[in-house]
């Protein structure tokens, strides 16, 4: 690419401000609006100059931009932000509730197709770097079982949960693998593993004043879906050292394939992370995606795509014949 | 894919026997042809009933083929097979020095953009699956290094080194990671390793009658290129436990991408491998790239492509709608 890739960023929580930190280390792109549905005098950019403008500006804008990458949550935002957005630019999503991934590949994807556009979905790591590791481990290696582990890492989703429970004034919850699971799968032997036996989950708890401590932990153990499945402990800190030691949002994870190419040769393929901040990794994947999607839109395609159709060359600033000699 | 993909076998050392191997456990493709340069009658395939046939006959045969799979050497097999078939046959192959495979990928691609086929060459794990991971590391990780460490695995070039050594009747060379360096990489502090630093390199040696240990293990430690930059340790041992416990072809390393997404904030993604057979999991790679060059030919695709060009879902069997709903 000759003249740097245009990106508008769409929402600016943890994420569009990951956006903002992988966009100041990626020379062949660069900010060119953060688009807000609050005040736009509200938000305080990362990048020193950043242009923040009204969501609705985005479509009038929309020639001076050459990828949106939107940064809402999967919940209510990009079901759609996404869809409408791709009717007049390419776009990036991280959109991550597992369940509703085809349902939102669908709406995006026609509305890509109508407005001409490549929009990428589901780009981060799980989604994202992770099923490109399950899909390599299952299509390389077909007689193999695969194992997905969280953490250690600060789950968002369960900390939510936490702070419904009555008496909770604040909290965090970290999620850890079993280190005996991951020792067992590691070694080839391809263990059947519950739930239970997979992941434990550790809380740090901030008591409203007079609340039960008794009472809160026994809601938070019992929790159905969040933890009732799970080995949980539950330790009571105070409002600073909560802030002191638990700020950040660390996570990682890994996904094991362990398999067999003959009888008894056990082969065994292991991706793991280790990430300090959860939302500048996703954020990294996203803008890589940008890059990915500006291209397969040079190239003339429409519609909705994942990570999982996107040739890995395409997501690299440098030639094909460059990674050949230095990569290959 | 409705019928399954016919793929012809192209030389049949250990890596020919892997990839019969990977076809047994590979329900959409089945093995039509053994083709060799020896006499057929001399060659014991893996799979009952397959046919060898010589290599003269494959070009006549490839009506009936989809895919060659070439499983000569890199040194003076592959550079002339390769592009010579590739005028009548799309074909992958696992061509690995690595300095020169820019000049094989030019090569291939004017025979296969003659022949109007797919050629898919350097697959393997490295080159391969390291390649695309160092490729997926720095696209998506800008401010960051990448570390490549090998072992603990079986090296054939240096064992062939060690073998060439006056008074040496026959040997094993492993190399393996130095763990402190591992660890340093691993924790994000981004170190500059000198080659010393990374790897050790043990051998396994039998003497020949009346060889002089000393001066063996001298020749050996002090060998230049592979030996001399190295800490070398010699074991001596006699012929049955060499047999014993030094038949296998393990190996196996990682791929570590160390950075940073913001001012102090790292981020350290890790690919690695733990392979019984190293062969065995080059030749599943093979077969897995046979099937996404038969659907880049049926696309009316031409000319050379490596790993880092193929869109991970053409390696799966699956539908994209199926990887989309399981994967992401």
């Amino acid at each position: 690419m000759t003249s740097p890739l245009r990106i508008a960023i769409v929402g600016h929580g943890n994420l569009g401000r990951g956006v903002e930190a992988a966009l100041l280390k990626t020379a062949d792109a660069e900010l060119v609006g953060i688009y807000t549905r609050r005040d736009p005098a509200a938000v305080t950019p990362v990048t020193p100059g950043a242009r923040v403008r009204p969501l609705d500006a985005l479509e009038s804008d929309a020639d001076g931009i050459d990828v949106a990458i939107c940064c809402g949550g999967s919940r209510s935002d990009l079901p759609e932000q996404t869809p409408a957005i791709a009717r007049f630019l390419p776009v990036v999503d991280s959109f991550d509730t597992h369940a509703r991934i085809p349902e939102h590949f669908e709406r995006v994807d026609a509305a890509a197709r109508a407005g001409g556009n490549v929009a990428l979905i589901s780009a981060g790591w799980d989604p994202g770097l992770f099923s490109i590791n399950r899909l390599y481990g299952e299509a390389l290696l077909p007689d193999g079982d695969t194992y997905t582990f969280w953490g250690r890492g600060l789950s968002q989703g369960h900390s939510d949960a936490i702070r419904r429970v009555p008496g909770v004034a604040a909290g965090v919850q970290y999620t850890h693998p079993v280190p005996a699971a991951v020792d067992a799968v590691r070694s080839g032997a391809r263990p059947t593993l519950t739930t239970r036996e997979k992941h434990t989950r550790e809380c740090f708890v901030v008591l409203e004043p007079g609340a039960d401590g008794a009472a809160v932990r026994e809601a938070i153990v019992t929790m159905p879906d969040y933890f009732a499945d799970y080995d949980t402990t539950v330790t009571f800190v105070d409002a600073d050292e909560l802030a002191r030691n638990h700020a950040g949002m660390p996570h990682g994870g890994f996904v094991i394939r362990a398999a067999e190419t003959s009888a008894g040769t056990r082969q065994v393929v292991e991706y793991s992370l280790r990430l300090e901040s959860n939302p500048e990794l996703t954020a990294a994947v996203l803008v890589a995606s940008a890059r990915a999607v500006a291209r397969l839109q040079a190239r003339g395609e429409t519609g909705a795509v994942t990570l999982l159709d996107v040739p890995p060359a395409l997501l690299s600033p440098r030639s094909a014949a460059d990674l050949r000699r230095d990569l290959l």
